[in-house]
């Protein structure tokens, strides 16, 4: 096999040829370390805000950001700062990669030096207690800015290592987009273009939940037939809960849908995996916590999508079951049954409606 | 682990609640004769026709089909016959499991005895030379016959191993719908309802193109992040080329489309991952083919999706490129950043169209 790598093939970005674009991530995680260094080496002036002044100052001093990048050199031209004001002050692009549960507390911290900076949410998940999506809380807290939402398949570790990636920009504003695209769009990081704001960012939020269904029906040793149903049914549950909230159904068969997803339920190392296996095993939510040290983030998405899904009148059976198997202790394996022998009856309900299969 | 398996917590079908449908598979392949046993298993009265009269004895003898399923115990009441008229006239639902190359062959011997059976494709794959799918050759050849596909993610020996999986039957006719219902679903099959025929076959016939591909990236160790974008990117082409033959582009998003395609990207033993592969590690295709023993239907299926998406003004940039770099000997690594530099920038075109990215 060569040893010649994609990134060997790729010319350099020529800085001139570009409008220097002024970025900034608020956010100093993994995948908010990695977009600012793709908008560097796309010409872009790049600023990264962290909260501790310490670590600010060593990415400054070192290019290395320890905590969560620590194998990988960041470009020379990209700048730590800790001061939130001088973060966002005079900048064309706002990345925010805060975690959802710091993610409105961040975005009334900037408000005051908000004027014509297109606001773009990196975070997956679903704000606790008030089921909010980043979109909604940037909608909320910050009514009158440009904003979009970027989502799809990108663990941070395989884009810095300059493996091929995809990505998505949702935005109504062809101008957000377009921005966006030009900030951090390349050979090898291409961001695809969508108006389907909720859309795209549900893809990303409810995903883990069938990470954790994966997890479980690998503990029973399941072939490539009952994955592949899993996963589809999988599908058609999102895309209903999508289209409740006026989504639209098709958004699922691109990056932030499917791509995501099979991204997710192929990770077997996630911890929402790794609890689904461990559940499948006939551990206890308890027992299984206590094993990975932490509570998985889909535990908590199954807990929030079951309330509301009834809350809307959505049928989520695998969200259902999960949340019967986890809370309730019924027996997985009855309830997969179960699964099987009843429900929809149609492939795809947007395709031919189940009251007339 | 709990050693209870599905197939243990399933009812026995109570054979007298059913309708006993007749039905009639032809061809004794692996899938064929997992369809056959199913419908057994139903309550239906059903028969297999086999060509070879010795072979179809052997397995009323037997109950086994020794080149296909050599390791499974078939339902006793399965019935080999190799007399074709006696396998077709008075029955219900005729299951025709033929590969592609006889289908049309084997449509016009039946098509004396065709009276009022409802003919149902379970072939994946194009007819060479005219490009047909299977629907078309039933339309042509049987102009009267009530029809449908059958087609999902539905490896034949984990069907058998009573594994859980689904299927989707695929007519604009309620009744056969119904009918192939009736005869396959149970608790650990289940039959997905669909009135998109061309979109369901055309998922089952096109996944191949995209397992030689991702064999190919496999030769380049690409992470999950190239992974997921070619299987989307896989969905933007298949199914912009369905929708040109007027199917539904979100049929993709259910066990034909995206269902099948996940497991066949997922099978690194299958004959076109492992074609990928070896054109991955540098080796032409005449080496590969060595190699194998026989030549990948995803190769096949290539030059032929080539050629017509040519003639129908159809970009599909992945079958194009793996086109060139099979036949006119263009550098996969090369090839694969062209794919990523140029192209559609809208991730889904069904929601953004290109023009408005």
């Amino acid at each position: 096999m060569s040893d010649l790598q994609f990134k060997d093939l790729v010319e350099p970005v020529a800085i001139d040829k570009k409008t220097a674009l002024r970025v900034t991530v608020l956010g100093g995680g993994s995948f908010g370390t990695a977009m600012a260094n793709t908008a560097v080496r796309n010409g872009c002036d790049t600023m990264i805000w962290i909260r501790d002044e310490a670590i600010a100052k060593e990415i400054n001093a070192t290019h290395v950001n320890k905590r969560y990048l620590p194998d990988f050199k960041l470009e020379d031209g990209l700048r730590a700062v800790s001061n939130l004001e001088q973060a966002v002050c005079d900048r064309d692009i706002i990345l925010v990669a805060i975690p959802s549960h710091s993610f409105r507390d961040v975005l009334r911290q900037i408000k005051p030096f908000i004027s014509a900076q297109a606001v773009i949410s990196l975070t997956k998940g679903v704000e606790a207690k008030t089921f909010s999506f980043m979109s909604d809380i940037i909608r909320e807290e910050l009514p009158e800015v440009p904003y979009g939402v970027l989502s799809g398949p990108n663990l941070a570790k395989e884009i810095v290592a300059g493996q091929p990636a995809g990505t998505v920009i949702a935005s109504d504003s062809e101008l957000v987009r377009y921005a966006v695209q030009q900030a951090l769009h390349s050979a090898l990081f291409r961001v695809f273009g969508s108006d389907d704001v909720h859309g795209v960012e549900l893809g990303g939020a409810l995903k883990n939940i069938y990470a954790v269904a994966m997890g479980m029906a690998a503990a029973y040793k399941v072939g490539e037939n009952t994955k592949s149903m899993i996963l589809t049914r999988a599908l058609a549950e999102m895309s209903r809960f999508a289209v409740k909230l006026g989504a639209n159904p098709l958004t699922f068969l691109g990056l932030s849908g499917v791509g995501d997803l099979f991204a997710t339920c192929n990770s077997p190392l996630s911890r929402n995996y790794q609890v689904g296996f461990a559940l499948g095993s006939g551990k206890t939510l308890d027992q299984a916590t206590k094993e990975l040290g932490q509570t998985a983030e889909g535990i908590n998405t199954i807990v929030q999508v079951n309330t509301r899904a009834k809350e809307l009148d959505v049928y989520m059976p695998i969200t259902q079951a999960l949340y019967e198997v986890i809370f309730e202790g019924a027996p997985p394996l009855n309830i997969a049954v179960s699964l099987m022998k009843n429900g929809h009856r149609s492939d795809v309900e947007f395709v031919l409606p189940h009251h007339e299969v």
